[in-house]
């Protein structure tokens, strides 16, 4: 069960709430979003009754969730979500492509990627300063003259920036170049770092983990919207499995069911789950084809000397062509890009 | 290695050949089909150099392949293949649509079934007479009535049959009534059953195995090339994997692998790997977008009262429209239904 | 719900149980064992009172069963099933070795490793005379000669036979040399096969497939125990999962969950779970310890030059020194070998 | 390659080393233990010549690993480590048992848990004060109070104590409390953390992840000993796969693999592997037969009213038992509780 405050609602009319559910021997858990407040009630949902808050002040709503998550979900709200970044907006009509390399390496290489995905139609800039590495001899990326890099080169073709922040301690780094923090697939259950970023306020891109159920995921959005941040997109990126020829497998059935359950943006992630540039272009239409919000795709200038995931990067001439195939899918399914 | 012989050729030029490969020390391997025979040279491909059979008359081509499929591979026939059944075409630029009910029922049911899909743009007519069930207390199908009932929804309808072959003692049944030859995901690695339908020499549609690879998927289908059938059509119908909100995960990836490694024509069966209507949809159309040469799809007159799969089911309705957004994304890639 | 009927049980007044439950608009599904008969009642399971068959005669219990497998539930046998062959006993407090040559190979190899096996404790000699490929190029096993073989080297060091039956026609020619049908992981729901092994009425051991789940191990022995065959002994060896350093991935709880719903002994093969005869030793010890009736194993005289499996087959000294090892865990667990 | 420098060796001596691998092209990779230094040489190790640091004073040993953990594989170090806690050792024949609560949840619970299970033989206390939770609406655990309450159980009763760090940030206040510092599946790749536990310089407890490799556990071991600390025990506790009776597949061969791998200590957790108490006792015995280190074993003096993982909580009398029947398969395998 959740209820939800009117915008105007005051602090003591909030306080009489969560005195209600404590005397109904429930505990409250507070989100204090920018526009208004959400309280949920912890422990056995069924046996609150609504009616129980009908005569309190400032109360908006009251909304019967069963589902374990609750502000992620499609009862608590049913139109999608639309998240605004820098003027461009991710979910609803628009398909939105997040682009470029993925990891910086030096400046001449982001700035000609940004360069030429900004003139095949992404929009938002992708790249990584800090490389989440299973070996800690790997190139670990740039770090923060990275993130000064990736901003340069949005700046100069008026893109966005999305970025991985890896531990709490980059959050302020993160903030300060990227309009869009991103948590990678193992960090899907780092619960510290997703309640911090919650916190911390810009729009979060949430991949999902290798091995999580699309019900951890929402799951997991929820740590981020219950400390007050709407502002999350989610991303499925291929899940483990037994199948070797491809690096993950792509569950495109990720994206009809995300748009069952959640009011949340969903964007596919063609490039890791393939692990193979020549599988990313039907990977990208597919995912457009099922419903997803967006793309995010690796290219590069020159993917044969990339420092990390060059076989599944698109060269910037095939992302041009994947670009024109898409939209063309896009508008079938009443969408543009 | 595979020495691909002249349609010319004669038995003893064959003959030549097989005592040749004998006597460098190999294994041959005879693939007689209608038009022409091939000769795989087993054992270590490696050492065989294509020059050792330059002399021999009747010889037609040598082609070195190391992958473990030989005849299933790209490097054996570079163009696509295209499947023919009662004049229409499988593979190519053509995108085909079977669907039909899971189990035959009654003669009305699927009176009614083939009709509406008929009338929406499916050519070929789906449904089990016998039924692969996990448990012996199950519906196991209605067996040879229900072969007939079949053939005789689609006769009216000009339409072609697929259906399951659960055992080699059912293949004559199955041969006098179908035109396509169903080898079902439980069945994948049945190689007895594998090449007798091989034998039997009508098109098989093989399904993947529920945990199967893409390369067993391909191994099958050779032992199936192997007996001289060439005319296979591959089925991605969703693997398991950890996730449980779909009943299967559907591998979308497995269409640009299997087109990238073979030229056989692929079809996706959302249904099954979904087990939810309201995915069917967004699942088909992934499938069209990523490069798959059709659909199976299971459509019930009544699927809340249907006696297996009513759940994952589409109402006649909700199939006229997916066929015009699947034509619409067909267009949009090259193709057409 | 279950009806079992007395061994004294005249035809007449199993008619009349059929009957009853077709009255009460039930389906009877009738498994003729050797001692008695059981009637299955199919339908839902929660509607029918046992007292429906108080007054017939020839009913010796009515057992009401929720579990999708019958005869296979512990609801229905309380005590372990012990499998007799050739004197020996499978189940129960002994702990039985099967073990031998993965494939057939000649008659020294088989001889030599029947004569090791037999003097380091195995009574039940392991071969395959009809191999299951990937690839329809690879080694298909020797056939009846080699069946011969294995009887021959079995009689000659007074040891039971285990050998896999691959398809329905074989089932004749195995019949006459074998003791134990095996019905390979492949083979778990090619559910024809087991209807037939069913019948056929030699003990059966049936392995798990690497992509079943443990009750669908348990549904696919319901097809052979409802076709009157108890005797039937359960297999682990090693499910499909995303790690790559084993061939398989050993599920050692199959062990303690199949005792929990089960009667049926259950042994463990950890020679094609691990790939790696360096894995046996250990995957072994673990199987006696979870409280496996036993365990099937690969030997083979010279590992090194073995047709197939060689890198997961022991030594003949390995295999001496393992069972020592292995005699002792199952004392420790108050059973012998 | 890794090169071991001697524990007299001087600065001078090893920026020697340092400057020898930059002039061969490579980059150095240090890592300070408290008894000496090791300098990874990161690059292709395939091109270093070990006899380039022939005449380097310092020098003790020049180890070629082409595996890519360095550190934490057996090449690096044959004999098995033996990590110290409070006099008490785990690896070498020891085997050692840690038990408790899954969450503290107050002061009796944990005092009776820590009496019990130090009376049946285990000599480290396990419980969860900051608890890892897939929803935010969940029981977070206690935090530092529940870590209070642990010291004092395990100081009353002569224990060590091992509990989760979920993050950075509580690293300080588990290092005043505990002995073992845990690591949770969830966290098995949060670099980050993996690196400040490095420093930080207690004895590690590192969980498999649930979808991760045995080459990634030791890879994440890696990130951990490169900071210098070699106190690393590995713990198996399941990984998720298709099947679902289980609620993770308990990875037996990550034992014997481990072991082959690495000279890391290894323990199991049979409880989160199984979800259900009635498995732990044979899973928990599997494991010594298969040559683990120790155990994890989650008792609670009142399962049934426990605030997590109650159904796979072992009641103190169950434990009794198991310790017993663990202590006796231990003796059989050459090693003592």
């Amino acid at each position: 069960m959740i209820v939800v405050m009117k915008s105007s609602a005051s602090a003591r009319e909030t306080g009489a709430v969560l005195q209600q559910i404590e005397s109904l021997g429930f505990k409250p858990h507070i989100s204090s979003g920018e526009e208004r407040t959400v309280i949920g009630i912890i422990g056995s949902d069924r046996k609150v009754e609504p009616a129980a808050f009908d005569g309190l002040a400032g109360v908006e709503r009251v909304i019967p969730i069963l589902k374990p998550y609750k502000l992620a979900s499609r009862e608590f709200k049913q139109e999608d979500t639309v998240v605004e970044v820098r003027g461009r907006r991710i979910g609803g009509r628009q398909v939105t492509v997040m682009a470029g390399p993925c990891a910086v390496e030096d400046r001449a290489q982001v700035r000609e990627a940004a360069k030429r995905v900004k003139a095949a139609g992404a929009t938002i800039l992708r790249g990584g300063a800090f490389k989440p590495r299973t070996s800690p001899y790997a190139f670990q990326g740039l770090g923060k003259p990275g993130l000064e890099i990736l901003r340069e080169a949005a700046d100069e073709n008026d893109m966005a920036v999305v970025t991985e922040v890896l531990s709490v301690q980059d959050i302020p780094a993160v903030m300060e170049y990227a309009d869009i923090l991103q948590i990678g697939a193992r960090n899907m259950q780092n619960f510290n770092l997703l309640e911090e970023v919650g916190k911390a306020g810009k729009p979060v891109l949430l991949k999902r983990g290798m091995m999580s159920t699309i019900e951890e995921l929402l799951l997991s959005a929820e740590y981020i919207l219950s400390k007050g941040n709407y502002n999350v997109i989610l991303c499925e990126r291929g899940i483990r499995t037994f199948e070797k020829y491809t690096r993950n497998t792509y569950d495109i059935s990720c994206v009809p069911v995300v748009k069952k359950l959640s009011h949340l943006p969903i964007v596919c992630d063609p490039s890791h789950a393939a692990g193979d540039r020549d599988l990313v272009g039907p990977l990208a239409k597919a995912a457009i084809a099922a419903g997803a919000d967006g793309l995010i795709i690796e290219v590069h200038p020159k993917p044969e000397v990339a420092k990390c995931d060059g076989a599944q990067s698109l060269h910037p001439d095939q992302f041009d062509t994947l670009m024109k195939e898409v939209s063309a899918i896009a508008r079938c399914v009443g969408r543009s890009i």
